[in-house]
């Protein structure tokens, strides 16, 4: 098997690609294709004294930033370390394609060069939600703003799918996300969706509510891509403040920084809980190849994570399963090209 | 000024209704009328030793609970404490109604009974969300699930109002909940509503992430109803779950129990800010009377201030500053009815 992995992405960059790379092909057996600056990944290479055959380097003369407009620099940037792993994956000389770089140029990328599963209508990001069980997957989380029912029984059966055969969930239980539990609740498109998903092949649990979802209860989350990015990031935001206010607390007189001291390990390992890097990286579902995109922190070990996950959805055969799964829910798809 | 209470609602029922709408006419100068189970009432009052006259009672026969569809129970409970709650408001009996029962029934109530301001498309729930900073006025929070982009516009320009004269921010910051912050990021909603803010007589300071809402950056935040009430389930679903996580982690080890004691006035604190039964209720903005949503659980100094701020909203005359403010900013007004 043969992953290619984007070396130029993320917060760490090279320290953490090349690094993660070399412990994916150690522990699982893989062989990588380290894309970008062909001498600094060699440096990095020797500095972490590989001299193994099991990495090839492809050297790409850009890489794209977080600050692009996806759509211009997947159109422009040809030579870019992820246009380039892209068709990598299209032109099936790679298994799978690992990026920790910008979201929306992966997402952009992934439908145009990777493009969609034939009866597809819409891939669906889809990120591992830490909540106190464990993890939900959560699709779509922010690649499509504005969806249609149908939309999302796909990306519904697309999660079920990915949830049993990747994260081993067996019968994963999947949830609408909407403003009520009862069925006849929410807006118009989550009570047309729970119609679909009622008629789909999957555990269908019925709608969550928010207020549930940290729980833990649901093994998929299905919403639009605007929801799905609100939860995600309000998640985020709401560890981080609630940690800031907490430290201002803590600090706020002699006995409680003590108290503090004392539950070091305690928060930390609870940080750790709350810590979607220690999850894996998101998977796009519903494209033609395998895209995982990393974590923009991922360390050495996040993207080793994603390696393994990427190889474990191409020798399950993820994506043959979505296209029949999906063809079997029958129905006429758009035709319309996105981009 | 006279306000009329639902003596009924709430978790805490009369405990907290009768002892809140007693310290309201002591502190505040107001008088109440209490609706609801007169007898029970009556010796709610004589166990607090009230014997003014500031106090009037109406006897309902029914209630509203919060399990009954909210359009079927205002259309047949009419001698609920609620729809004569809404009766006093419309027929200016009473200057504002303040109610603690079915956030559903109260907005469609509102609605049925107390109707809306000519040129208003759309009531919206108004809840104050809590932040670093202190709080958000977050709307609309679950009135309207399904919005046009000038319903948006609306929320924007009353929310504003209300910040400003009851809340007491000076030139109120207006925040449009997407998931980017750039001008064209977005749905189509957004997108549309972000123009339509552009041009309102509002503070409009563009796009905010759903990841900066708890830093407190934004006076106002305007959203449609279904991203609303995921803000605030969610904000609630994860308060509680981390907190949940952290006892879990506090009471691992002796250390982090002691620590866990020494921190806890921190504790109580830090939880007490999350808490938005201090903020006071939630307006119903765009109807022609003061309606007020007190918290399900508030207890009578939540409902003291829930009259409060109800009697601080009909001296500022926020109702006719709004009509005003819409009526400015022209357009054509559905004119369907919504029920």
């Amino acid at each position: 098997m043969k992953i290619a992995v984007d070396a130029m992405g993320g917060d760490q960059g090279l320290l953490a690609t090349v690094k993660g790379s070399i412990d994916a092909v150690n522990e699982l057996g893989v062989s990588i294709i380290l894309i970008g600056d062909e001498e600094k990944i060699k440096n990095e290479l020797s500095r972490n004294e590989y001299s193994g055959d099991k990495i090839e380097i492809i050297n790409a003369e850009e890489s794209i930033t977080n600050d692009e407009e996806p759509a211009m620099a997947i159109r422009r940037k040809k030579q870019s370390s992820m246009v380039i792993g892209l068709n990598l994956v299209k032109d099936k000389e790679a298994d799978a394609f690992v990026s920790s770089g910008s979201t929306g140029a992966l997402l952009t990328g992934g439908l145009l060069i990777v493009k969609r599963i034939k009866g597809v209508d819409r891939a669906a990001l889809a990120i591992p939600y830490p909540t106190k069980k464990g993890i939900s997957l959560l699709l779509d989380a922010g690649a499509n703003t504005d969806c249609k029912a149908k939309y999302l029984q796909q990306f519904a059966v697309m999660g079920s799918i990915y949830a049993e055969k990747i994260l081993s969930i067996s019968n994963p239980k999947v949830s609408l996300v909407n403003i009520g539990t009862e069925e006849g609740k929410g807006n118009e498109l989550s009570k047309e969706a729970y119609g679909l998903l009622k008629n789909a092949n999957i555990n269908f649990a019925g709608n969550i509510e928010a207020r549930d979802i940290p729980e833990g209860n649901a093994d998929v989350l299905v919403c639009d891509g605007f929801v799905g990015n609100i939860i995600l990031k309000l998640t985020e935001g709401l560890a981080m403040s609630i940690f800031s206010m907490l430290k201002e607390e803590f600090m706020s007189s002699f006995t409680s920084k003590i108290g503090a001291l004392l539950l070091k390990p305690g928060l930390r390992k609870f940080k750790k809980r709350l810590d979607y890097t220690e999850y894996g990286g998101a998977p796009l579902l519903g494209t033609k190849g395998v895209v995982i995109k990393a974590h923009g922190s991922s360390d050495a070990k996040a993207i080793k994570n994603a390696i393994k996950q990427a190889k474990v959805f191409v020798e399950n055969k993820v994506i043959e399963k979505i296209e029949a799964e999906i063809n079997s829910l029958g129905g006429n798809y758009d035709t319309e090209e996105r981009f």
